[in-house]
């Protein structure tokens, strides 16, 4: 039976010759994920269930992002909590202050997940890691803790969506723009269980940190994972980074998709999700009546080197607007340091901007930016719930790092082809 | 009658020709303070009392410092009324989140306080300015809000301590063992309601970030005050920096004191402050038991450029123990900036550390590096009372840059000189 990506990699994982969707199985986990908020709780169910081994030192990640260096009494605990289990069964993979940064952006940068693995995380947008070409999904913390101790993790097996893309992205225009798009095209639900499998020959010239970003929304269009093909970009990122060898796998030319959708990359624009949904989706030229007070440009979906550079091209020696706050977080210690060997870092401060030690923060509403009454927030974040990054009735926008700097400079939500 | 310099000042800014300790005057006021903590209460009590105009645009500061970039809903109310009133009154010296900084290194560093200036600040710590030949001392909210309306201040004339010093500090011995070695003789209440007035030839030997942190801690010994004679070095800080010309007051020849404290500078070693109390001194050397979870490295107490240049010396080329958290934050945007210029920052980073944006944050139990249960925290901060940053059980140890910093590397307290 023909089998899309997706399905081809979870078969292998579980030993199958093929899967169909909706089938039940049990996988071979290659690597499994918590933060310090999920991982106190994966810890408890770990403990409940009586395990008292891990399957694989080297396959367990757990990284400290959210709210460190610690934000409370509690963030304090919770870390406590991840370091001593750390400690105690040897995790290899154990991610502290100063090693630190925003797990989607440190696994793939420091090689640990790689093409053909098969990947679970305590954290919804694990699907991240698709960008690669390995199949990886968010899970539960009972999820994280069986496959601490086993390695294992059923799946349903899910159906898929192709995206075929055909084109090159307009200057200014990201792999944020792609999916922010593709999700106001087919809503928050719209993908619900599914794969996002991503084609065609527009891949080619989407950047890893586009991808990446790609994938790491697909989870905000209910999809399961998303997945783009393995190719020069998928090489060339993970020569001399991968710390395993990777596997390559391809869709059946005759796989069955539930539908296709056709983007063409050249005839996107900078695209903007208003409040309270990522699905609302407008174009950013038409956002000039949205006065802003905080700009936020990081986060697992858009804190990566591409990300900085984009805010220093459109923030290199100009003033971002009075009475505008703006918040740069590099989304890990690599990331942070490269802004600073580039000379990033003090343009941005030059700017008016500050820098933040890299954690997801703001994103959620944990820390490092969060909103008052009413106040307004353009970011490059990945969800604009009520209340998320603050206050129930501040407003977030989300957007790509060009759009978002451009909105510093102005205060106004802008098209970022129209600052220079 | 002859006058400490203290008295000087006082007598002058409220238009005596002489005052006497005990004596109730009020005097008119070259600069209020308040922060993103006591600013909204002083706001309210502005607002109760009916007033409705400040003083001077020009004299009145505002500093964003505690809890930004907001760390959390309230905090983001609080910020956001500091900056609606100082919109509304025109605020000149307002410091949002971009401008900031650590208020006591701030306002010095910005030549917004000056010699012989008489100063009022909500927070305790105001007593820093004392370092540039000014009256400077820490008042309550409503104190705050009627000197904003009315550029003045009820006080009672404080007797003096004199504090004799002699000789120079050796090699990694700074401002902060001077302090701590004086609060250790005298006690936590050793200098009540009295001015600390530092004076000898080993004065000049003191760098002006010495004296910012002798003076920051004069709060420490219960002191309503503590000043340093204006000289060279004052000058040399001042000079082009200085927004206001300024005034020297001296001390007359046969002034009174209460007692007078002898400090031979060169017979001090790095000395620490164990829990709960700053007067609990201990020598760095005699800590080789005490192991330690975390290091913070900033504050208003030390947080300035020399203090990142201590802590560099010791952390260049090194890496710090496995198992310890080191959290390094530069009191301003300016200190931040020179630290990325002279490379600090990046040694800092390869060395394990982190490097925050410009808060209070841990000092006072903010964020950005909150202490779980048990854990052992030697910080360069002013006050290790219980629970002060963070859980009860948790344990702040007081220090200087160099002794955390050489502590951050062998994974317990120990003297700066004994790493190399």
């Amino acid at each position: 039976m023909p089998m899309t990506m997706s399905q081809k990699i979870l078969a292998d994982h579980a030993g199958l010759e093929s899967v169909k969707p909706g089938q039940l199985i049990e996988v071979e986990l290659d690597a499994v994920l918590g933060n310090d908020i999920t991982t106190p709780v994966a810890i408890k169910e770990f403990e409940k269930a009586g395990f008292d081994s891990v399957f694989d030192q080297e396959k367990i990640n757990i990284v400290l992002d959210h709210f460190v260096p610690n934000k409370d009494i509690k963030a304090a605990q919770q870390s406590a909590t991840c370091r001593k289990f750390a400690n105690t069964y040897n995790i290899k993979n154990f991610f502290d202050v100063g090693k630190m940064g925003i797990e989607h952006a440190l696994l793939p940068e420091q090689g640990i997940v790689t093409a053909g693995d098969c990947i679970i995380g305590a954290d919804s947008h694990t699907c991240t890691y698709g960008a690669l070409g390995a199949f990886s999904t968010g899970v539960g913390s009972t999820d994280m803790a069986a496959g601490m101790a086993t390695g294992k993790a059923w799946f349903k097996v899910p159906s898929a969506i192709k995206v075929e893309l055909s084109g090159t992205l307009p200057d200014r225009v990201s792999g944020k723009d792609v999916i922010l798009d593709l999700i106001g095209k087919i809503g928050v639900d719209g993908a619900l269980y599914q794969s996002l499998e991503f084609m065609g020959e527009g891949v080619k010239s989407l950047t890893m940190d586009d991808r990446l970003c790609i994938c790491n929304m697909a989870i905000e269009a209910g999809a399961k994972n998303g997945i783009f093909p393995v190719d020069q970009v998928t090489f060339d990122y993970l020569e001399g980074r991968s710390q395993r060898a990777w596997k390559i796998y391809e869709a059946d030319e005759d796989a069955s998709y539930t539908q296709t959708i056709h983007i063409d990359l050249s005839t996107l624009e900078p695209t903007v999700a208003y409040p309270h949904l990522p699905e609302n989706t407008h174009l950013a030229k038409e956002g000039k009546d949205i006065r802003i007070d905080q700009v936020v440009i990081g986060s697992c979906t858009n804190g990566r080197l591409e990300d900085m550079e984009a805010a220093y091209k459109i923030l290199k020696g100009k003033q971002i607007k009075e009475g505008v706050r703006a918040i740069i977080i590099p989304a890990t210690m690599e990331i942070y340091k490269e802004c600073i060997k580039r000379g990033y870092t003090e343009a941005f401060i030059d700017a008016g901007c500050v820098v933040s030690t890299p954690t997801c923060g703001p994103c959620l509403g944990g820390y490092m930016g969060i909103l008052a009454e009413k106040e307004r927030c353009i970011s490059t974040t990945n969800r604009n719930f009520v209340g998320r990054m603050g206050h129930t009735s501040s407003e977030v926008y989300l957007a790509s790092p060009y759009t978002a700097a451009a909105s510093a400079l102005t205060g106004y939500i802008c098209d970022p082809r129209e600052v220079d």
